[in-house]
């Protein structure tokens, strides 16, 4: 995604702490009160211009979510996007998923969305990937017991070797499609990127990864 | 795979018993002694026509070879193409996979093919994909601690039951291809089937599996 410079971006999110939490570090553990109920907490890291995690939470207002997204330029696009009245189960946060084990506490968190995260091809930087060994520990504490990892991406490379991380660590996969757009699934909510590339003719992957039943 | 009566099949495989081991439930357990060395065991359930099994054979004599095959009219063509000095580390026999536990004892295999298994795309056949519990079961039961399952197929269907299926019974994926015939994977030896649909562009999926590292 290309990232331009935005000089308003900071006084703009500064201004809408209904929707942009600011100190998402001091909620560690303390989410269920932020949102005043006991509903499941979905979350969506990297979650770009937030088409995904917006429209999850207008269909779902029984559950709770938070998207993560690292840059400020593009995390105030998911801002607009979520509007002047954003539902208020949903929560967006500017920081880099590196930092995860200060956003959640152990057990906090019901789903874990991963939709197109960066390939990173290389494979130098495999360590860099979502779906590496290093942030499946990770998301492996912050699940709840019956917790999944809900992942979507259009890169063959990175889906075979998610596939491979995963079970490596002891992750079952279900649901899975090779070609999600030519598939039975119908409840499946695009984001942009995907829409983009599915357009083109891309086959879309996606899986879902549990540690328990 | 079409299948036409070959009346002379029977007296044809009854002649080459260097080749077509026509007593495999006597040699449970004693398949090293057949042999006659120490050599890992690695088997093809559904050898159809043999040039897999058959080029295996002659590309590694440091390993044993067995291929099953349920139709007599099929496998005779694979005892045909082993031709009459066949390797002597290959050895074809015409079973049924439902009668794996009366060929095989525990731990004597070390690795298992399935190439391009019959998909039994009907929910209601689920039973009787090569993929399924049962059969995963009685491969555990023969295949050695670290023994391996390598699993191809053109079938989209079929790969993504596997991978749910063989996660869900604890296997670990490795060595994944979405699509092998376009990938890094230099060493493939195809089967008839194979080059037959990935000459009309079909992708060909690819998982090795095992339950230990």
């Amino acid at each position: 995604m290309r990232l331009r410079n935005k000089p308003w971006a900071r006084s703009y999110m500064d201004a809408r702490p209904h929707i942009v939490e600011l100190d998402p570090r001091g909620q560690k553990g303390r989410w269920k009160e932020l949102f005043g109920n006991d509903n499941p907490l979905h979350i969506e890291i990297g979650t770009g211009k937030g088409r995904f995690i917006t429209e999850m939470a207008k269909a779902n207002p029984e559950i709770n979510y938070i998207g993560i997204e690292r840059f400020e330029s593009v995390i105030v696009k998911a801002v607009q996007k979520a509007g002047e009245e954003p539902p208020p189960n949903l929560r967006l946060i500017e920081a880099d998923v590196k930092n995860i084990e200060h956003l959640f506490a152990q057990n906090e968190v019901d789903r874990l969305y991963l939709n197109f995260s960066d390939p990173w091809p290389k494979k130098r930087h495999a360590k860099r990937r979502l779906t590496n060994e290093w942030f499946l520990k990770w998301y492996a504490l912050i699940l709840k017991d019956h917790g999944e990892i809900h992942f979507k991406t259009d890169n063959q490379g990175l889906f075979e070797y998610s596939i491979e991380s995963m079970t490596a660590f002891g992750y079952r996969l279900k649901n899975i499609s090779l070609d999600l757009h030519n598939s039975e699934m119908t409840d499946n909510i695009m984001t942009e990127y995907e829409e983009k590339f599915s357009n083109k003719g891309m086959r879309i992957y996606r899986l879902e990864a549990t540690l328990n039943w």
